[in-house]
C-alpha cells in the first residue's frame, strides 16, 4: 500500500562501483534475493553512520571495528532475512567469517569488508549459505546492478527504493545513485535501516564525514513509522572519485542534488511504511529551540491516536491538540499556538478558528498526502519530519511477520 | 474485549458521600448516562492531582483555581461526551456556569464546586442541558449510587470500573470506595482520565495530599495504553472523616488497602484498554535509577512492534531486545542483561539462553496475562508498569470513535 511511491526509474551506474545480488537461502521465500555485494574502487572515500541502539547488531559492531582499522573499505556485504542482532560472540564470529570469505576471494584485508544485516532479531546467522554464495556473487559483479541490490536488501518493503541523478560539474558528468530499505521498526537514530549512496565525484574524507552527518540530520533522522529504532540502522555514503571531479559542500548544485536524494530516499521509506495509507509531513515552527520543535513533531507523529485519526481520514484534530499538549518541550505558551491542516487553520492563538468548518478539515484529511503545521509563535527554530498512519494493515503485517 | 475484568462487585456507601447520575444529552447515544454529581460532607479533606498536559482542559484549570481558593470542595460535577479542552475563555466560562448552577441550587460557594469533563476535544461544551439536569440530579443524591456514577463517566470503556473495601480500625468499620474511567488516550501523568476515591476515615489535609502523590506514583502513573496523555486526567481522593476514625500512612492495614485499591483501579483501566486482548506487566529491575527503570519499561510498553507481537501471541522477543536497545536510559551494559517472559529466561547476560525453546516462549505468549521482566544487573532500582497489546480492534475503535 505504498503512498505515491513508484518503482525506481533508471539507475545510473556510478564509476568505481560494481554490484551483484543473489538468493543464498536465508529468507524462507524461495522467490526472492537475500544477499548483495557492493564493490568500491581503491581510491574512494567512505563515510558511515550507525544506529545508536544499545543492542546494536553484530555487523554494526564489526563495521565500526573495521572502519577504525581502515577508512578504505572495498566491499559491502549485505544480507536480508536475519539481523544478526542479540547474537553475542557467535554473531560477531559469524559476521567476521562472512567478511573473511570475501577477503580471501577478492584478495583484500578482512577489515576492508563491511558486513550489514537486516531481518529477524535474536537468531544466529547461517554462515554456510552465505559463504557458499560468495564466489558466484563476486563473479557477477557489474556496474549496472543497483536495482538488483536494492531488491536483495528488502524485508517488508513492497517496492525497492532507489534514486539516481546526474549533473554536470566542470563540464564533466557526475552521478549520484542511492538505495535504501526499510518500512517498519523505523525511527532511525543516526541513519535508517540500510542505505547506500555513491557518487563518482571525489570528496575528501573529513568533508564526506561532515556531509553525511548534515545529510542524515534532515533526511533519515526526520522520519518515523512507529518510533521503533532498529538494532541495525546503517547509512553509507561513498565518493569513488573515479571522475576526478572534486566537490565539497560549497558546490551548491552538487550538495543540493545530494540533499534532495537523501530526502527522497528517506521519504520513500515512509511512503512504503508498513500498512501506510497516508504520507504525512509534520512541521513545527516558531519554536525557541530546534530540539523543542523536533520533540513536538515526533510526539504528534508517533501518537497512536493521531495515527488512527489519519487512517480514518477523520478531521478529529482534538487529538493533534492532545499530542501538542503532552509534548515534553521546554518552551510553550498554548495561548500563542496556531495549528494548520494543509491550508486550513484549526487553531489561532490557542483557540479554535471561528472560520473553521468540518467540511474544510474533512477535505484535507481525505488526501493521500497530508500536512500538519504547528506555529508556536515563540522563536525562530523549526523542524520538519515525515510519518505514516496506523492502519489495520500495520497491525496485520506486524502480528504476522517476524522481524 | 476486557482482559480479566469483571463488572464491579458490591460498592459500599462511604459515610459523608452522596451521589447521583443521569442522562442530560451530551452523548449522542440516548441509552447512556453522561452526567454525575458527587456530594462531599462539610468536614472532609480532599486531595487532587491533574494532567500535566500543556493543553489542560478548561475544567482542569478551573479545578485548580477553585482548590487554590478553598480546600473544602462540596460537589464534584462530572460530564462525559465532551472534554471541554482547547475551548479557551468560552470553555472556562461554560465550566464556571455549570459550577454556578450547582452552587445556587445547593447554597454553597461556586469555588466549592469542582468540574470534570471527558470526551471529545476542541468542541464547546453545551451548558444548557447540564444546567437543566442539575435540579433533578441534586434531588436524587443518595449514598448508594457509586455504580451509577461509575457508569455515567464512561466513554469507550466497556465496563464500569469500581472497587470497594471495608476494614475495621479501632473496632470501627471504615470504607474505601473508588471509581475510575478510561481505556484510550491513557498514559496518565500525575493521574488518569478520571478517578474518584473516597473513605469515611479522617485524614489531615497535608497527609492526604502526600498520600495521594504516593498512591498515584505506583498506580495510575504506572499504566499506558498508547502513550497518549489526556488533556483531562484528574484523580481525586476524599476523606470525609464521617466515621471519626483518624488514620495516616502509619496505619499499615489502611494504607495497604488504599494502595491495593488504587493499583486495582489502574489495572482495571488496562484490562479494559481499547481493543486489548492481553494484560501485560513489565518489570525492569537491577537499574541504577528508578528513572532508568521507568523509561525502559515504558519504551517496551509503548513499542508498536512489541504490542503487535503480544497481540499475535508471537514469541518474537527480538522486538523486546529492539525496545530495550532503543530505550534512552543513562546506565546500561547489554552484556549483563537478563530477560524473562513469565518464568522463561530468554536472555542471560545479553545472550540468548541456550535452554530456550520456541515452545516455551509460545506457551507464555499465548496467555491472556503476560509478564515481561528485564534485569539490568547494575543497581537496585526497579519499576513495574502495566500495559495492553495493539490489536485490529484498537485501530477500529480509534478510527471510528471521535475522542
Amino acid at each position: 500500500m505504498a503512498v505515491g511511491l513508484q518503482a525506481p526509474g533508471r539507475l545510473h551506474p556510478v564509476q568505481g562501483i560494481r554490484l551483484a545480488a543473489t538468493r543464498c537461502g536465508i529468507k524462507a521465500n524461495s522467490e526472492v534475493k537475500d544477499l548483495a555485494l557492493l564493490e568500491i574502487g581503491p581510491d574512494a572515500s567512505v563515510a558511515a553512520v550507525f544506529t545508536r541502539s544499545h543492542f546494536c547488531a553484530a555487523p554494526v559492531s564489526l563495521c565500526k571495528q573495521h572502519l577504525a582499522h581502515t577508512r578504505s573499505p572495498r566491499y559491502l556485504l549485505i544480507n536480508s532475512g536475519n539481523a544478526n542482532a542479540a547474537t553475542g560472540k557467535t554473531g560477531l564470529d559469524n559476521a567476521r567469517s562472512c567478511c573473511r570469505a570475501i577477503a580471501e576471494t577478492c584478495a583484500v584485508e578482512v577489515e576492508q569488508v563491511l558486513p550489514f544485516s537486516t531481518g529477524v532479531i535474536a537468531e544466529q546467522l547461517a554462515v554456510e549459505p552465505i559463504v557458499r554464495a560468495i564466489p558466484g556473487l563476486v563473479g557477477k559483479l557489474e556496474a549496472d546492478a543497483w536495482l538488483a541490490a536494492a531488491e536483495a536488501i528488502m524485508t517488508t518493503d513492497t517496492l525497492p527504493k532507489a534514486i539516481s541523478v546526474q549533473l554536470s560539474i566542470d563540464n564533466q558528468r557526475v552521478t549520484i545513485t542511492g538505495i535504501a530499505k526499510g518500512s517498519g521498526m523505523i525511527k532511525p537514530d543516526m541513519a535508517t535501516m540500510l542505505t547506500y549512496v555513491a557518487t563518482d565525484a571525489r570528496i575528501a574524507q573529513q568533508e564526506l564525514d561532515d556531509m553525511l552527518r548534515l545529510l542524515v540530520a534532515t533526511s533519515f533522522n526526520c522520519i518515523t513509522v512507529d518510533g521503533d529504532t532498529s538494532t541495525n540502522d546503517s547509512c553509507v555514503l561513498i565518493a569513488t572519485g573515479a571522475t576526478g571531479v572534486d566537490v565539497d559542500r560549497n558546490n551548491a548544485a552538487f550538495f543540493a542534488a545530494l540533499t534532495q536524494l537523501f530526502e527522497q530516499l528517506a521519504q520513500a521509506i515512509i511512503r512504503d511504511a508498513e500498512g501506510a495509507t497516508k504520507f504525512v509531513e509534520i512541521t513545527v515552527e516558531g519554536a525557541v529551540s530546534e530540539s523543542d520543535a523536533r520533540v513536538m513533531a515526533f510526539t504528534i507523529a508517533e501518537s497512536p491516536l493521531v495515527k488512527t485519526a489519519l487512517f480514518a481520514s477523520d478531521p478529529n484534530w482534538g487529538r493533534f491538540i492532545m499530542a501538542i499538549g503532552r509534548s515534553p518541550v521546554e518552551h510553550i505558551d498554548v495561548d500563542r499556538i496556531d495549528l494548520f491542516l494543509g491550508a486550513v487553520r484549526l487553531l489561532h492563538q490557542g483557540l479554535p478558528d471561528p472560520a473553521y468548518q468540518e467540511s474544510l478539515g474533512q477535505a484535507e484529511m481525505s488526501r493521500g498526502e497530508i500536512a500538519i503545521r504547528v506555529n508556536l509563535n515563540l522563536g525562530k527554530a523549526s523542524a520538519r519530519i515525515w510519518t505514516s498512519d496506523l492502519s489495520y494493515e500495520y497491525v496485520k503485517i506486524n502480528a504476522e511477520y517476524r522481524s
